[in-house]
């Protein structure tokens, strides 16, 4: 049930995975907002005030102030609404960890993810692939190590980390069909193959990830993109 | 006066500003703690136990448990160690502020920075003291909003945000030593002008920002920077 209205809107984008995330939280803690999805065609007067640096979806605006950058809002998010579970887990040392990883995964793992989108090479593409499951096996051991075989990262219920790496599979989904390989699959990577069917079959979420073929289409048009490998 | 002994190591490098972050917020909180210069010839086993991940500095190493990201441990440091002021604002939209702040700095305003010290040719040298410039605009223009004229980002004494660009003032200096020109002064940025002041005569930061010429020594060997434009 949604809480009280709480004048919050989020400006998006349906392809963007970081735009997502907020509002991945926003429904777990079961606020109300108003969404606005951004047309870039141009950039909206809304989103060029709101993100005067970077003018960059998403923003999120809480009784008239805007927030901008996905994982500082879903951390805004999570101290400001009570009305659902915490997102960052409670023990500080616990906090440092999940933050180490969603930072790993915005400033190192990201680029290779969309690297495979965006190559116009063979050599572009395989260096992305090497990062891309280099960052998989990595996250695949931390999951082992954070989720204590409670289902998520965040333990029994969705947090911070999974919002920061579940944002993503949609993407990786189109890297994979891109490819003809898979990256989060049974053997390699078991610990995040049944978590990624648990994050996408959550109610929080799964109405958000878009379908692997409209992604791609955008990809197509947007980076060149080749048609599925297979 | 420095709290009982809390079992902190801290590994860092001394001309890494993201090294000295975790470094003054130790210093603020009144923590002692055993400082370990990496020597990089070749990286320490402990780093390498440590920051599996990136091998990289800063650590800290808080009861046996390693923390890496320089802004990661310094939230970490607010959060465990009450002897000393709170970093981060107590106001979920300052603290919001301050993440976007910092994140812009780690992510785009220091390549700017870095730029200057590793630029090869005269274009490169132009585009990065241009984001450089751009950027210290911005954040003139943050800091009156900020710091509603009580002195620092944080507030009347040192937080995040403060952290987070003083300890790039070392490597401003190169910047401004290299380019013959200044970055950061009375009439383009005179908010940040005397904050750069009041920050680094602090006594929790005073030690800590390397000599200009020891820095500029230091850029010669490991990325060639050209001598001084005066």
């Amino acid at each position: 049930m949604a809480a009280a209205a709480t004048n919050v809107q989020l400006i998006g984008g349906w392809p963007s995975p970081f735009a997502m995330r907020p509002r991945i939280a926003l429904n777990l803690k079961n606020v109300d907002y108003k969404y606005i999805e951004e047309s870039f065609a141009p950039k909206s007067e809304l989103l060029l005030k709101s993100n005067p640096v970077h003018k960059k979806i998403p923003v999120m605006i809480h009784n008239d102030q805007p927030i901008c950058e996905s994982l500082v809002i879903v951390q805004y998010i999570d101290e400001v609404f009570t009305s659902g579970p915490l997102l960052l887990p409670s023990d500080p040392y616990d906090r440092a960890i999940a933050r180490f990883w969603a930072t790993y995964i915005d400033t190192k793992w990201f680029s290779s993810l969309s690297g495979i989108a965006k190559a116009k090479t063979d050599a572009e593409k395989a260096t992305a692939t090497e990062g891309l499951t280099e960052g998989l096996a990595l996250l695949e051991e931390a999951f082992g190590k954070i989720s204590k075989g409670k289902g998520f990262f965040g333990g029994a219920t969705i947090g911070y980390l999974d919002i920061a790496l579940g944002s993503c599979l949609g993407w990786i989904r189109v890297a994979e069909t891109v490819s003809g390989s898979n990256y989060i699959d049974e053997t390699t990577t078991p610990g995040l193959y049944a978590w990624a069917e648990r994050f996408s079959s959550d109610d929080a979420v799964k109405d958000l990830i878009p379908e692997t073929d409209k992604l791609l289409g955008f990809a197509k048009k947007r980076f060149g993109t080749p048609a599925p490998a297979k």
